[in-house]
């Protein structure tokens, strides 16, 4: 079966919602996203936390089966990351970003890492990003994401770093800037000619739209009553994605391998948010994964 | 084959956009409607209009084989409606709203029209829908809309109308404040528990939520390059909706004849938006909503 490396943080998250406060559990992008692609093929991790990283933690993904040879331990703290959010779960507000081992953070991708056929570059400065990529000798295809603070500062190394990638996954904003144009299907097709044959702009609640070629395919959110942290949502998601298509070992994706591989991101993406931290991804199952796959498919299909 | 009695507006609207502006063009609810669903079932019109609602527009209802015998025609001006676009669409701010002859509109259903075994209420005083819907004696499914400005001033028959109809049609900003609920699913849910069996939130470019006994189904908007005129996406929604039930004469639907009609709701919502006031409509053939229905169908399925 294909692997997975992917790169990116690790944190000790602080999340005060309307009902509850957690306080410095396990987030981070890599760590979301590696914990919901376990579930379809082996994940290697390149990252780094601090001294502060508690063994339970590192235990935890270890225990999803998660290669964490790529994850160095260094003198100082984990990243840390303190948010709010509104009473209805819409807004973040960031309270602290502490960056701290992740400053100096200089990613080596082990021997085992390097022969990986999928890559995920969760968000960081795109110099690295492009770092970690040039190291993975056995990928085929790549995936990464961004964030505004990074499209805003330094573009001309973020437009390197998305001509290298087989694919992009960004929020709505972060589309909406990195195109500079309102409409989201114009912003899909506008990236597409950046360099990605795959673009994925997600809409949160609403859902996600995939850009490929020249389709442009609306996948809607799975429904839930019932969402309670939508930290790392979208890092499952691409967890789910980047999984799917690896399981199926699919490094040229068709249309229909990469629906399949958008309904596992909405599904992962709804259970991440049933949980505080990685919580709910931690107590998903194959079987209920596979379940509420054959349910996403079943709402959409029209006959 | 079932017929349809829509009551609601008939205006004429001045829609200013970026790109361009019209000026006192065919609008209201009630056309937007009708002229969508008359794709599928014959349309009977319950509404008033001025002395100054021109002839053309006139004939353009009929020639779209709307019977207007319920039309009023009566002294003074047409309902007027003003409204500017942000500049990216997302936003409408209201200029003008002159009621004219619609302040003192009394609703007569004619004979035939009493007949329709499918009503549709558009956004009318929720006593004014109460009145149309109990004239048509062949009712079996009725559905209504409604706005803000009802839901915050005359709660006590709005709920009277929402209990006796089938299905209600709103959108997410109306479903929030009737439901005191941010989250759009626990929306739905409660609705349902005033009345009706069908409830849909509308979401604008991001679809809309089905709830039907305890289904929730999510439909995205059929993608778009280009949108010219949001104006009447709605109410062409419900149009395409309740159309695609009366041409099945689905008047007990199940799930399957909901989906179905829900991707023909999009469909219309879609093709709606393409021109200003009912241009687009109008220009659109039964075998072009086939072609988008099947496009709509197939960009949905997952296999």
């Amino acid at each position: 079966m294909a692997s997975i490396t992917c790169s990116g943080s690790i944190a000790l998250d602080t999340t005060r919602t309307p009902f509850k406060t957690v306080e410095r559990v396990l987030g981070g992008a890599a760590a979301y996203f590696s914990m919901a692609a376990s579930f379809f093929a082996p994940v290697h991790v390149v990252s780094v936390v601090g001294e502060d990283f508690p063994d339970k933690y590192w235990e935890l993904l270890e225990k999803g089966g998660i290669n964490m040879d790529g994850v160095q331990k260094k003198p100082g703290k984990t990243f840390h990351y303190d948010c709010s959010y509104s009473f209805d779960l819409y807004q973040r507000f960031a309270n602290k970003t502490e960056l701290n081992v992740l400053g100096e953070f200089e990613p080596i991708v082990p021997e085992n890492a390097r022969k990986s056929e999928f890559v995920y570059l969760a968000t960081m400065p795109p110099e690295k990003q492009l770092d970690v990529l040039h190291q993975v000798d056995g990928k085929k295809l790549a995936f990464m994401d961004t964030i505004e603070f990074y499209i805003r500062g330094s573009s001309e190394a973020l437009l390197r770093t998305i001509a290298e990638v087989d694919g992009i996954v960004l929020n709505d904003a972060e589309a909406r800037m990195l195109a500079e144009e309102p409409n989201l299907v114009k912003c899909g097709r506008k990236i597409s000619k950046l360099g990605p044959s795959i673009t994925i702009i997600k809409k949160g609640e609403h859902g996600a739209l995939l850009f490929h070629n020249d389709h442009v395919i609306p996948f809607p959110a799975f429904p839930l009553d019932e969402l309670l942290d939508p930290n790392g949502a979208g890092d499952a998601f691409a967890g789910g994605f980047v999984g799917a298509l690896a399981e199926r070992n699919a490094t040229k994706p068709n249309i229909a391998d990469l629906k399949v591989a958008m309904a596992y991101a909405n599904v992962m993406g709804s259970i991440a948010v049933e949980g505080f931290s990685v919580d709910r991804i931690v107590r998903a199952s194959r079987d209920e994964i596979k379940k509420r796959f054959a349910s996403y498919v079943e709402l959409m299909s029209i006959h």
